[in-house]
């Protein structure tokens, strides 16, 4: 047992929400209070949840339940769900931050709920015509690349292009302290004049951006190879992308055991490098980075891998705590929390 | 030194296209005509080409030079350079093709310019709006993934990804001889109605189409994991998703080599190891798939990458001679290429 939770705000879970819940968010948020001192706020249905928390030898200070029968499937049309479902885990979640009575959300549930019940119960921040989903992908020296937009809004025109980089470069500075982020623009060449419309368009936009320090075009290797700070393109290929490098990675994997594991003797040398291997994965591991902050609306929304396991969602908790704080502290233009008005119930 | 080549028509190389040409494109060249027995007609400037065979100790039996003193550069626009330059290297080597005097051509140049070059020497096969680069992706089981379209057409309408999974249908039966080829849509989703309105639109085509074993929206992972023998796309999200691959390749094994290097201890047992490492890496080397055939063209042409070494050379002249033998044999749509009248010198 670690250091108790300090005096702050809880982070709302959505319990409900992943390919693993309610067992493995209910996991994580002990693991989040008890190792990381951080109060956690389960919301989803009290009746599955409690038990759970029992077999982990709940109740816990710092560990309460609020609920919510109702839930989104991965499979459900997203806007028409969260409209419907007053009383759904992701839509209570972000109405307790809208109330100031959470600091941020976590979700592993259907992304797209998430987007919606945040846009719905939060509010875009002002000036923001569309939200965007900003992934860390994993680089070799472990400061991720931020990819912002990776599925929130597939055909967005050129302005939503400039509004990511504003938001991320807002981020970036308050959350990971870089005083001028580097904003490539996503695209098939790095010269000038390359892309799809939309590209060439937001290229024109974002070189003419003040409060941007643009860099210019840059292909989807920059990702992993960290010449860039976030990266900014539409949620299509942004999600192109982001797969595109996941099956790469497993495949890399999937070859790397079979060849290891061909023969007595490579199979007895390779365990010699089992902490090694372990490193290996870890550092490439997108658990480790936290899931993905929903930037442009009015609170803390980190979007986490549907198929988190118990450590990835403690390490969402832990990434939406450090993102609530300086944010607050900084004085961002986002509205404080609680100005905004409660919704119709 | 291997069988002598068979009596047959020559590849015609593009000796001066590529990062490292002309030494790596002579020495690919050589290995062919040496180990392969494939005939080739390197084209390009002689008196830079000569010294290079003889250093190798040409000249050799069915090794050929042709003299072509232009060359397109990579920064160059493509299709300007080519309307311009009659006699560079790309060029003179389609109109090898075109009068029946080579039977594919290889190119590691521009690809802009091998594209623009095969159009406006070779023609666009009939029924065909765009041509595609088809990338083979490397998969676990060794056979690729076809991704089409990788660079050629970055805003294409819908009926030109229709085009492709015709394409790409009609290669996959005749040069890999699969029945039925599984088409898939490149989406940011499995779902049908998810993705941009190209996406959706181009579902609806490919979901009517009688010819094509269209098997639904796929994302990006599916590349690597070897679920479609081919995936369409506009050329945009091609290239991100070839690029996110590549990025995260690098990313892999440059964390591997710096974990397995730490210590004394695992650099030592590493290097036990070594056999089995080559053997991944060269399972996922995409030299070893031989290049990306430009579908669509009359006529067989093969785009390598542009940092190909001799190897990678070599392996684009052996999978251009097995693309077109089929293709001759099996009487396709396409029109034998010594039927297409000669274009205006």
């Amino acid at each position: 047992m670690a250091a108790m939770p300090v005096a702050t705000l809880p982070v709302a879970l959505d319990a409900m929400g992943g390919d693993r819940a309610p067992r493995e968010t209910v996991a994580g948020a002990v693991a989040a209070v008890r190792d990381h001192g951080i109060p956690v706020l389960l919301v989803g249905r009290v009746g599955e949840l409690e038990p759970l928390v029992r077999a982990l030898g709940g109740p816990l200070p710092g560990l309460a339940l609020l609920d919510a029968p109702e839930t989104v499937a991965m499979e459900e049309h997203a806007v028409a769900a969260v409209r419907r479902k007053r009383r759904a885990s992701i839509v209570v979640a972000c109405q307790e931050v809208r109330e100031g009575r959470a600091a941020a959300v976590v979700s592993a549930g259907n992304s797209g709920a998430v987007v919606a019940a945040a846009i719905f119960v939060l509010g875009r921040r002002s000036g923001i015509e569309r939200p965007g989903i900003a992934i860390p992908f994993p680089t070799s020296d472990g400061t991720p690349c931020y990819l912002i937009d990776a599925g929130a809004v597939v055909d967005p025109r050129p302005p939503v292009l400039l509004g990511y980089a504003e938001l991320v470069t807002d981020y970036l500075r308050q959350v990971r302290g870089l005083a001028r982020p580097r904003i490539g623009l996503l695209n098939n060449g790095e010269e000038p004049g390359k892309g799809n419309a939309l590209a060439r368009e937001s290229f024109a936009l974002l070189s003419a951006a003040q409060d941007v320090n643009f860099i210019g075009n840059v292909e989807a290797n920059v990702l992993a190879l960290g010449a860039a700070d976030a990266v900014v393109t539409d949620g299509f290929s942004g999600n192109v992308a982001l797969k595109s490098a996941e099956g790469a990675a497993a495949l890399f994997q999937s070859v790397l055991r079979r060849e290891l594991t061909r023969s007595w003797h490579d199979k007895l040398v390779a365990a010699l490098l089992r902490p090694a291997f372990r490193r290996v994965a870890r550092s490439l591991d997108y658990r480790e980075y936290g899931g993905a902050p929903l930037l442009g609306v009015r609170g803390t929304v980190i979007i986490a891998h549907g198929r988190s396991d118990a450590h990835a969602i403690t390490r969402a908790i832990v990434a939406a705590q450090r993102s609530v704080v300086p944010i607050e502290v900084t004085g961002s233009k986002k509205e404080p929390v609680d100005d905004v008005p409660p919704a119709p119930s």
